[in-house]
């Protein structure tokens, strides 16, 4: 025990898949993150999940754009409580694509953004590779 | 306005680097973020805020410990309220580097995490490059 450690540490878990879709369903802005040319990059985005994968709006013209077109990208959220020192975390990771006919997708498959902009690019990142970890009060 | 739009929608502004700063330090969990062989990875952790750095722990053995080292990284905070649908975001971009001597840190540059596990490895991302953005409410 170190003068830096906490005296108490609680247990961390990984979640079944099934479990991590179900926390993803509950949330309203995850973050998607991609790789630019010098290192990786994080925004937060509102979005929806459609049988099983994330979808979310964008602008055609800004750098998630740029940088999401057929390639790797992941998708993150979580819920952490200060006061209890615990949460969970659930990550998606898979190749982003672009929805090519908007008009196809349900109404429940149109996530709505709540900050101003012209966001006419729909991006889906598929939900096939999603793992998580819940990290219990200690 | 398509039916998949939002009737109002929140003005969203850049931070300035002081601003961003201020709201780092606001927080105890915040996600690093690294490029692997096979895409972007984002991982929550406790962290500090010391001379402007953010400063993580985790364990030698770990996906964080093989790709951070001397590499570029992210790591993201914000803070989202669902009810007023606003919000804001920090991200601090900069080639990782391990600490090498923790006993050179004073006990506020000493993070402790909150979850069970040796996390011996103190990192530090350099807060040269930080930006922000904040979203009003509509």
């Amino acid at each position: 025990m170190t003068t830096w450690s906490s005296w108490t540490s609680g247990k961390l878990r990984d979640l079944d898949p099934s479990e991590c879709l179900e926390l993803l369903r509950t949330r309203s802005v995850g973050r998607v993150a991609f790789c630019a040319e010098d290192g990786p990059v994080v925004l937060p985005v509102n979005y929806v999940v459609h049988e099983g994968d994330v979808l979310f709006r964008t602008s055609p013209h800004n750098s998630i754009a740029r940088h999401v077109r057929s390639r790797p990208a992941a998708f993150q959220v979580d819920e952490i409580d200060d006061f209890t020192q615990s949460g969970w975390s659930v990550l998606l990771r898979g190749t982003a694509e672009l929805v090519e006919d908007v008009h196809d997708l349900p109404p429940e498959g149109r996530p709505v953004s709540w900050a101003e902009g012209a966001r006419t690019l729909f991006v889906r990142v598929p939900g096939r590779t999603i793992t998580g970890r819940r990290l219990y009060p200690a």
